[in-house]
């Protein structure tokens, strides 16, 4: 790796981002590039999460590459203890009172992810987290993974609010050709892009099928389809997708007779061309059912997988081609809108600044 | 990979070059880079081979990664349809009439190769088209091969057009000490540089061995034997090579008592530092015998092969040290004037453009 | 590979640098990068070591791709002989009295080590060569290896300047809490920065018991250890290092009652953030046992992978932030002093060009 220069700004530093899953943190600290910043994760004394800048003020050593001592990173060149506030408290052999210190990022654990602010410290507010109900509710069972993409993170925002791609990318599993079919409307909701899409009376295709075997419903049966996509800064895509039996209200229908869940994606800058995609499904049927949560998360893992070669090749081609203004046409209205609230969550955040 | 700019004029824009063979384009399109423009190629509805840049005009996908219906290429992203002119015919749910073209590359499909003319398409003249007469007749077989190779496509056209490398470079199969002892003649015939190298009363090398015993001669044979190198532009080497039972004419010896062949050599540009290396031998002795073809053809993958490192690693040194001006002997005229013919269809080029 | 600039000053060039060793250089010549120049190594006809440019004058072919006969470098390209003073010799068919010539460096074989000088060769005096009394002693054996570390090589200097991180760095073999509670004196001595440490009444850790036992002394015994690293120009750190039983005057006890060896640190540049690192221990007891030596080499290939990791990411957080002041503590003075020794050599170079 060479030097980098630090990106133009093509996100929001003043927001909560998902910077990794609690399971990531263990006994090793986790090193992670977020929002250009490479931090570093560990547990304190008070088992809370901390997240530091990976640069150990003695000679520059990522702390990444320590260890934790009674809830402090130290070192692993040559020993600083490193204070959960970026003030190192002791080093042998040293004073270390007028040792400079290194940034502490605010960071919060909640709905089953560990959320950081890269942004101003002054400025993280834990009541701007993004409220996700179902992490909270019994009635509800989530599984999902991670992947990390060569795009612009924006590119995946554009991919999960037009779902039409489902119809080539995914024809063998969640694509069907009543998807490109059927109308789609966005709209901004107070503070979300909202895309959505109805499909009625169709057969439903494999993954659905399986979801309709796990909810005890007939696989064969006739559905009614939804899928609607809500889009929140700075890089929130939650989409509530479904099928009922058909005509008993589609998304409205009652819930033994539908499958339905809320496909989960927090999408996190790593550089302007990198990004981590944590993607997952939040269901409220079959909830104990632990086999089946594995059968999804994998069902999931390789519909996402296919997205990958597609994302990073236009990511290229685009960067081959920064001239080209890309077509906006009404299906892309979903990923333009929340290009709009990104920049204008861009432009506050500068505004604010001056 | 990252952006690239667009580089100098290392080669003639108007010309045909070899693209690919019929057999790479399947079921599936093929993406192709050829200087310095990604392309894609597919057949059309009557078969015939498309040659289109790899851009989506929707949102700038590479169409490579999408499938063929109809004989139209269908982007695997959202599903526009391009028609073989670089127009889109169709996208479900939108009316295409006012998207933005991409460009379509003349194509000619002639010879056992695909063509392609990636400079102004106003000019692209089928009768231009470098002639064969071997690829069109009963009495010739042909096999071959294809290498990527990270260098300048000149340093090849170098590299063929002064066979005495063989002697180094392949000193176990086609090399021997008689090569470089013999005089060299460089000449300038019409449209080609001609190198030619005449070996009287010699051994035949382990491949002309094998060659004799294909063509039903005693492989122990004192030999009389000819390579002759005969470049086009834009980067065309056919090598005129063969042994003669000693005494009977060489090169004019009746065809029953030689063993000769045609090395044939496009060498297209794929950027300024890498070339698709299209590489082959056709024969006109026991051209029935595809064992024999299939011999052949690994033999000459193994020789191709030991050139690569060398070819490499000397652009690499040649990069390191852009100063430098290399040596112009005698053994290194076929090479030098085949620049020379290089940048004279460049100059005409530039000079037609303005 | 790409083209790369020459780089910035940062080691001296005229000093004998530790280029390879004699096993590396047998029928086939050797090419190396050594201060940025690209080097080829090869035996002369009395068996001489020389050391020239890697690049054939005639197309800038590596002359390391290709052979050594009667003790000259023979071009793989097209057979150019080439002489051990850098001006060609022969080549078929050719007069090659006007070839331009190539740089010869001096070099030197000794200590069971090839030297080469990259700067003037005017100035390449064999008496500058660093004296090394233990490798021409019956009573003392050596064993070494070779990495290639991707940074800075005073990044390595600082390394091996400060012992402190074998506390943490080496935890499993040679560190041990004592070290760093030990305190450091660090002074200049003639043309060295000395660096020790001395530790008293300590248990001995892993990699001393293991030398313990192969001297013939309890394991287990309390010692004394002592750590004496000396840095000379133009980057090579000899270390001073054992464990005696305690009381009997550490460093000055009796040779039949301590464990002592030095570690030998060549550091050679090959670009600004790469470096080739031979390192080796040379031992005064069981120098007859090569098992012991295998042994040891084992156990030193081990602790010098476990600095890798630590140097190359350290390397790659510097390169971010170039403008960051690293802390310089008494620990440190070590690494401080030496690049100060460091830079007047380049300083003094510069003004005799001048």
């Amino acid at each position: 790796m060479g030097p980098q220069e630090a990106p133009r700004t093509t996100w929001p530093k003043n927001a909560w981002y998902v910077a990794c899953t609690p399971d990531e943190i263990g006994q090793k600290p986790l090193g992670r590039q977020i929002c250009f910043e490479r931090m570093v994760f560990h547990r304190g004394r008070s088992n809370q999460v901390v997240a530091l800048e990976d640069f150990c003020p003695h000679r520059g050593a990522p702390l990444s590459l320590g260890f934790v001592r009674d809830g402090e990173l130290v070192c692993g060149y040559h020993g600083l203890s490193m204070g959960c506030d970026g003030r190192a408290t002791s080093m042998p052999g040293q004073r270390v009172t007028s040792f400079p210190t290194i940034r502490a990022f605010p960071v919060l654990e909640r709905y089953g992810f560990i959320w950081v602010w890269p942004g101003e410290a002054d400025q993280a507010d834990p009541a701007k987290l993004h409220h996700l109900p179902w992490a909270e509710s019994p009635g509800w069972a989530y599984g999902g993974g991670l992947y990390h993409i060569a795009c612009d993170y924006r590119l995946m925002v554009d991919n999960l609010m037009d779902l039409t791609h489902e119809t080539y990318v995914h024809a063998s599993s969640i694509g069907q050709k009543e998807i490109d079919e059927a109308p789609v409307n966005t709209r901004v909701e107070a503070d979300q892009v909202v895309t959505s899409r109805f499909m009625e009376k169709i057969a439903a295709p494999p993954f659905w099928r399986m979801a309709l075997r796990g909810a005890g419903l007939p696989e064969d049966a006739i559905v009614d389809r939804w899928q609607i996509c809500r889009f929140s800064t700075p890089s929130h895509v939650m989409i509530e997708v479904g099928v009922a039996l058909e005509g008993l209200g589609g998304y409205d229908a009652p819930a033994d007779r539908k499958a339905s869940s809320i496909v989960v994606d927090f999408i996190t800058p790593e550089t302007e061309t990198t990004h981590w995609y944590f993607w997952g499904m939040a269901r409220n049927f079959a909830v104990e059912d632990t086999a089946l949560t594995d059968t999804i998360r994998q069902g999931q893992a390789k519909i996402f997988g296919e997205d990958l070669e597609m994302l990073e090749r236009q990511q290229d081609n685009l960067l081959r081609h920064p001239d080209r203004r890309l077509l906006r046409l009404n299906i892309d209205a979903g990923g333009v809108r929340s290009r709009m609230m990104i920049e204008q969550a861009i432009a506050a955040e500068l505004a604010a600044a001056t």
